[in-house]
């Protein structure tokens, strides 16, 4: 054995880490890429239905969505919505409206999918619906923020979930803890709604506002199904969601 | 002077730059983290319309289109139009269409926006239209590949461009110089459709397709406005442009 053979494996081993190192980071940045291309295509609805975050991307969304990425996503779009608000020249009689969807733009149900993989687990009704009835849900911030200013403004306002009826107290309950209040209706799917596509059961019931005289200035949802269809709002504000998707 | 003078500025020197760096590295992250935002409502059109790029987002701007971010956007998007056009039942009787913008969609004018401050400058239609005369537009490569796999498929493949009809020749020889062929129709803004905001012209447009017996499966656009209102496809592909927005 020679001198520099323990210099030569140390000399190797560093070479060979590095390159191991290198190639992990490479290959990280390459589904960073990937995955905010994905995300980019979920938010456009290019991907139309889809089921599970695709598994290179777990990781990039449990990023996204604890990071300042969702936080400031939602934040700029509810000053867009704002701004929007401001224009609408308030007529007085009640029936200026702004419809807000609960999950996801109202209320946010991360703490119940950073325990069931951020997306990347098929959707468990039971335990999601064990978690409605805590109402513990906290508020988005951006979404608490606007409703309060819509509120100030004069505007008249309609949550519109794909929540059951017999999920009304909780969702009620978890909304006023969270500081919401004032609102016109608290809309959910009655028996004769459930199987009705979103876009088509959230179109009929806006629908029957604008019927009732209501003018809808706005909508904010985080799903197109929210924003879609028939009786829609003069401008739609489409909150980010990579966690899941509902037709 | 004391001998310790010298250092003590060294090290002033050093900390104070340091500071200063510090600084700018934190206030690029803070300005990245609000130019993402500001391109996911751009690109859910949540701004609405909007004029020039954002003073703080133009190098951020300028990053997305000449990196990674924009070809992968464009590629992902490509590839859901793709796995969607494949589970098309081609009817064999040349019905089955395809409908695809030209700017932004078909061809890139980056070469043009690139010296015209990538989205921060009013759009100047006299330069721009020189621009168009001389038909160099680059293919956007995601939207070349896509297209010679719909025809492969058998897609009827129409255009539908909000250029004007005196720019029909130059853009042609454009797409054909950059490897598109075998289009069924160029469709361009005639006289009578100048002024009409451009969701009204698309639909109007993919309204005589319909009624010609077309049935337009996919559509591909930079634009919410080619790809809204009425005779739309069953499905949509958003392609990213944070340069300029058409209404």
């Amino acid at each position: 054995m020679t001198k520099s053979q323990p210099l030569l494996s140390l000399l190797l081993f560093i070479f060979i880490s590095g390159t191991i190192s290198q190639s992990i980071i490479q290959l990280s940045r390459e589904h960073d890429v990937y995955c905010n291309s994905w995300r980019f295509s979920v938010e456009t609805n290019n991907v139309g239905y889809w089921d599970l975050v695709p598994s290179r991307c777990v990781s990039y969304v449990q990023d996204y969505m604890t990071g300042d990425g969702y936080r400031s996503d939602s934040e700029v779009a509810a000053s867009y919505a704002l701004g929007f608000a401001k224009t609408v020249e308030i007529a007085g009689d009640g029936k200026d409206a702004w419809v807000f969807d609960v999950d996801e733009t109202l209320l946010s149900n991360l703490p119940y999918y950073a325990v069931h993989g951020f997306g990347s687990e098929p959707f468990d009704e039971l335990s999601f619906d064990e978690w409605v009835d805590l109402a513990e849900a906290p508020a988005l911030h951006a979404s608490l923020n606007l409703y309060k200013e819509l509120k100030q403004l004069g505007f008249t306002v309609f949550m519109l979930t794909g929540r059951s009826e017999h999920q009304r107290n909780a969702t009620a309950k978890n909304l006023q803890l969270e500081g919401y209040s004032d609102w016109e209706r608290l809309i959910l799917r009655e028996s004769s709604d459930q199987g009705k596509p979103a876009t088509l059961y959230k179109s009929q019931r806006r629908l029957e506002l604008v019927n009732e005289g209501y003018r809808i200035h706005g909508n904010s949802g985080d799903q197109w199904s929210d924003l879609f269809g028939f009786a829609v709002s003069v401008r739609s504000f489409k909150l980010p969601n990579p966690l899941y998707y509902i037709p």
